[in-house]
């Protein structure tokens, strides 16, 4: 249930040629995110979220996905993050419950409706964005000046670590590095923003500051991403493939400095140009 | 509001040398679909979903992600679907309302509680592809003997006519074919299931049967685009990149013909292997 690679026959054809052999697939699950408090408290369990996301690292998807979602507003709000128990067997492993402090009480309905639609915030680009900023109580510390020299072999040490993509060819990853481009943290998934939300739980659960970081992507940085970065207070954000229109808009508007088309020996700075 | 390319300001880094130049960016801007009565009817309208899309063919994206959601069974259920003219400035082009016939009723709260886990659907792999088993009423027509010389042509002629990609290099394709490989239709979207809900709803629009086309798409292939494709009824897909693990088990159980990897000479056949 919880395996990350999953063995199955294929028959490949090459110049016509069918051969029957076997490949690697990446697995894929549902996962089910709840949040509810402790024994002793009648208040009502919310069976928050369905996402389809590789198995690993659980716990620290779904902090991350309260964390960036503005779900929660601090990770001190929840007691613990666990894999539930008391569940079917053909879904162990697949159903994680957040347990918020006795003193905290969040509403999940208002973030059901969809963060980007509420009563108060249209439907266009800017109220995205609005959306989004409102929820972060503090600015993001700039990065300051490019050093090209680390930036560029950041997607040869993030490729060296991904030990599913190596077998597979067919995952994201996302990787926090430390000014110098040290590795910090790596995470892979078949969805791009899950490998994002791990990174960033897996910091939270570390206690370990983001503010100095810099966030690698492996494909495109749509809105979501860079959104996640702002509200976890990462101050760069680089993506091996290219940034969305609104994805720039938001980077320019928060002070994230957003690099995309990463490669070995260029990028392009789509937001912190100096 | 809705462009589908952005120009935008841009540094590019290449072997150190900072230059400032123009590029081009996809554009991503919420689409919010709205579903209701017409006029006369007091009944309640449902604001459905935002889902982040590059603008163009919003209609078809809506009328396709409401069919292969299963939120509608037949396109007939409906009258109409256009953009809302009585929104904000701001938020013209970017609401779409899809009107119920008089006599139809559906329940959108049952979509709402997300389709993977109602009280009879536990989380796991096998009740996942459960839930999209029941809401297709009729077999797929089995593809039969595969022609690797029209399959492996598909991509260049997918990729010839990808005017977006052209110019951003940043955003996903769906493409349909018939049996010899001619191509049907084609969209493209920053968000692949909006690329394939664009092509499905273009072709129930068209009121073109897809039970002899193919359907291939840019990217990697998870369960969201299998199931689209099951519940369409196209018996073929292929994808650029590997699927995932349940896509697999999906297309297998369904009878789908799944390939994956598919290059200019090799593709692997993951389910419907001969």
């Amino acid at each position: 249930m919880t395996a990350r690679i999953v063995p199955t026959n294929v028959q490949r054809f090459q110049r016509g040629s069918p051969v029957t052999t076997e490949d690697l697939l990446v697995a894929e699950e549902p996962l089910e995110i709840r949040l509810g408090h402790g024994p002793g408290h009648d208040r009502k369990e919310t069976r928050l979220s369905v996402t389809m996301r590789t198995p690993g690292h659980d716990e620290e998807l779904a902090l991350g996905f309260l964390f960036t979602e503005g779900i929660i507003t601090d990770p001190d709000q929840l007691v613990r993050v666990e894999h539930c128990t008391h569940v079917k067997d053909e879904e162990r492993g697949n159903v994680v419950r957040a347990e918020l402090r006795p003193d905290v009480d969040v509403d999940p309905a208002a973030w059901q409706r969809n963060f980007y639609t509420t009563s108060s915030c249209g439907v266009c680009g800017k109220s995205s964005i609005e959306a989004v900023r409102v929820r972060c109580d503090k600015p993001l510390v700039p990065w300051g000046a490019l050093e090209p020299a680390v930036i560029t072999v950041l997607p040869a040490r993030m490729r060296a670590s991904q030990t599913v993509f190596k077998h597979t060819g067919a995952i994201h990853a996302a990787a926090l590095f430390d000014r110098a481009g040290e590795l910090l943290l790596l995470r892979e998934d078949i969805g791009r923003h899950n490998a994002v939300d791990k990174v960033i739980g897996a910091a939270l659960l570390q206690h370990r500051p983001m503010d100095a970081s810099m966030l690698l992507v492996s494909g495109r940085a749509g809105l979501e991403l860079v959104q996640k970065c702002v509200v976890a207070g990462i101050p760069l954000m680089s993506a091996v493939g290219a940034p969305s229109s609104i994805a720039v808009r938001l980077a320019r508007e928060s002070g994230l400095t957003l690099l995309g088309f990463l490669h070995e020996e260029r990028f392009n700075v789509y937001s912190g140009v100096t």
